[in-house]
């Protein structure tokens, strides 16, 4: 139904983006708090994986920025692996040069500790529990989307509630083209799931994506960029 | 060399243990800061499932209590999977009546947050980025080890500083049979790896376990446990 025609919609070829450049981050980040403890969070990594593959598979060139996971590199794509969330800005940074579009997929970490203890902290050591003081992390997808010369910047929005509404505050605060928020207190969904449902808005849209297998909702969005993204490229980059 | 030797040191018969149950913990805890974020650390948990299957393989019937991994159950192997510490304690305590010996091989987070929150943490809702409260996590080994008929207790000792100082004040502290130490700041073992090298520590006793691969060294410590287990026990229970 919905999701077959989305996907039919598909240009037959699959060379839409031949000759353009795909920055995706993705999996999570990890933020020590001594040399064997850290912050992190539930993502598998699985959606960034399926948009690299899914834009590789149109024809761009796709560079994967990776926090840890357990995911093999889709084919054609170049990855490179992070940990902490200042390592991803700062290879996502390296690569803005020839980036045309950038898909912040990656659940950065928004804090690390604020001070890393060099040895691990021992119990015993401590009549009290540590306080863990937190810092924040830079904004990848701010930073992106307010470089320069940006490319055309799409996030991703895992809320537990409001979701419209988060997701509609972070588009505009962020200055996206595009955001993709999905509702992750849905059990079954989203997070390490292999299936996920989601909203995908821009400034002056809003389309739903039913449950579907990450693979097709790739699919769908990397399809939803390319309609946005050459309807706002002059015909001359278009026939690149 | 030497690990030859304590290989085939090893009874013929893989039947050292029939009759006897194993209850064995792996991988890391995780414990929740809100709905997607945690604190965990960097287990993999090989060394834990290693050491279930060389139980396994030697006879024993085998329970292991497992926080998150990425690894298959080895044959044979009963596997409970749980992910924060209260969890894990619950599940070694509904075991321990039939629990001969226990090994602790679990990276059990130490501290949990004080008060999850029910919702993701929000940054723009929060000026100061949150400190975060930790209270200390009940000690499953040395719960295990005093308890009214304790098993044949055996816990590991990852340091990455005074080794055999940390490793002996916990045998004692917790009052373990044995103790499995190694030094997790050596790039390249331990945490994650395949391999690692440790020293074994009992009351009396200590023994060095040079670079081995996590198999090797479970074979080796589940027979290491055997000369100490049947020892110390009766001639008739040993008849068992």
């Amino acid at each position: 139904q919905i999701v077959q025609a989305l996907i039919e919609k598909q240009p037959k070829t699959p060379q839409t983006w031949q000759g353009k450049t795909f920055v995706i981050t993705a999996g999570p980040t990890r933020e020590a708090i001594d040399p064997v403890r850290y912050i992190s969070n539930h993502s598998s990594g699985k959606m960034g994986y399926a948009l690299a593959e899914a834009a590789a598979h149109a024809g761009a060139n796709v560079i994967l920025v990776s926090g840890p996971t357990q995911l093999a590199t889709p084919a054609g794509v170049q990855r490179i692996d992070v940990e902490t969330a200042e390592q991803m800005l700062n290879a996502v940074q390296q690569q803005l040069q020839q980036c045309d579009v950038f898909i912040g997929c990656a659940a950065v970490s928004d804090y690390r500790i604020a001070e890393i203890a060099s040895q691990k902290i021992k119990k015993e050591q401590n009549d009290e529990p540590p306080q863990l003081k937190l810092v924040q992390n830079p904004d990848i997808l701010q930073q992106v989307a307010s470089s320069e010369k940006p490319p055309f910047t799409v996030g991703f929005a895992a809320e537990t509630e409001n979701l419209k509404a988060n997701a509609l505050r972070k588009l505009e605060r962020k200055q996206l083209k595009m955001i993709v928020a999905n509702d992750v207190s849905q059990t079954g969904l989203g997070f390490n799931s292999d299936s996920n449902n989601a909203i995908i808005f821009s400034q002056d849209s809003e389309q739903s994506l039913p449950t579907m297998s990450k693979h097709d909702m790739a699919v769908a969005i990397i399809d939803a960029i390319a309609k946005r993204y050459f309807d706002n490229t002059t015909p001359e980059i278009r026939a690149n």
